[in-house]
């Protein structure tokens, strides 16, 4: 068991989200904040820089919108889930934007097909998130 | 002349915003987060902590989502607006929720009145810059 | 192998560290600074929340310096270690605070006990890393 | 008088330093942080990407550490003092690099001048809280 998983089930309150999709959120947007801040250094690094400057800065956004969404979700096993939705959405945008930029140098660079990968698995935890959550994230207030 | 300002100014790119909307917002979420994180603190420290657990949960929560959307504005000045649409939505969400929540103990606590003032201001600029820039940012992908 | 490390390794530049301590210490970051995360909230639904102040606080601290780290180390695969040294002993200072303080908590709450180990690991990944990396930490400018 | 003043004033504690030190060193950070930001995506749009890259990775690390130095100076004036004098030492380093680095490109950038000029006044607030606290924020433990 990881500890998100241990802390979140030792939190005195408990989740208004089931746990499952509440752990699997908040692990891939830790893990895809730290990726995506890799990927914009890797690409920094590239002889072919200059194809890959929006790739950087869409990579500089999905890590900072991911580090807050992890930290938001991390405070929501108390009950508020209230800031959740609109952040979501936002993360959730976010990767799909990333994934796609990646996408497009991930046959020239691993970094890039990893981070894609890694927005991926992010975005459909947010998705995942946002639909099955019970209450509802968006009827949340 | 602020340097925000002035960053913004000498950008190579300019702004896909008119400056003067970016400029007030990019300010105000900094300024903002700032507070938030203060108003947090403030609160963990007064003798009646326990009628402010709510504030200082939203207090952090607000404060992340200002540092992300800071950023990722300082960023849009370049010409990929993409991103701020959706997260100047869950940014405006938190600040008026986390001004509401600073409002309730503001007559005895002058750290949240300030804190819901800064809020307001943020969310005022967030709402601004959505309603104003051209082309509009909810239209921007 | 996990993403990060997939990442590093697929950085142009490859590490002025060894490819393991680096691996190791951005992994105890990212993961200590979310446990810090969780844990100040689960402290701030504590009953006995009066008696968890300073470990909130610190918690908060210590969450904020582990993403600094974790960021910047992430940066580090490409050759510029200067702003390691400095970074890492604030960081390995600021989980033996933690620690300590999560410590004095941690018969009565488990989500002290599971954040001061690893406070605990993170420490001993940043202290790792400034004695065995080659050139020493300390001595890159 | 700016919000972080009397944020800080209002704090139901009091600082541990002298309030001026602390206030400029806030603001210091705080404005460090976003205009280091905004320098490394100004930089990403500069035809002559090739030569900007340490800066552009200079620039991250050294808003990543401000970031997290204004929100833990944010809580110094709570009375717990021992996180600050690594990190104020860590943050003077970071913007001293920077604002090195950035010099090189300030006659072709008036971003990077103005990136300069906001490091050098971050260090030099930095250093006058470490060096005027009292008590002596080295001896804080």
């Amino acid at each position: 068991m990881q500890t998100i998983e241990r802390m979140i089930i030792s939190h005195p309150l408990g989740s208004v989200f089931g746990n499952d999709g509440l752990i699997a959120c908040v692990s891939a947007c830790t893990s895809c904040a730290q990726t995506c801040c890799a990927c914009a250094d890797a690409c920094l690094a590239e002889p072919a820089i200059d194809r890959l400057r929006r790739c950087i800065r869409v990579n500089l956004d999905c890590a900072d919108i991911c580090v807050a969404t992890s930290r938001v979700l991390s405070r929501l096993s108390s009950g508020d889930a209230s800031f959740a939705a609109p952040l979501l959405h936002a993360c959730l945008d976010a990767c799909r934007k990333c994934m796609a930029e990646c996408q497009r140098h991930g046959a020239e660079h691993a970094h890039c097909r990893l981070c894609a990968e890694e927005c991926q698995h992010c975005a459909d935890a947010c998705e995942l998130l946002l639909r099955t959550a019970e209450p509802p994230v968006d009827e949340i207030s």
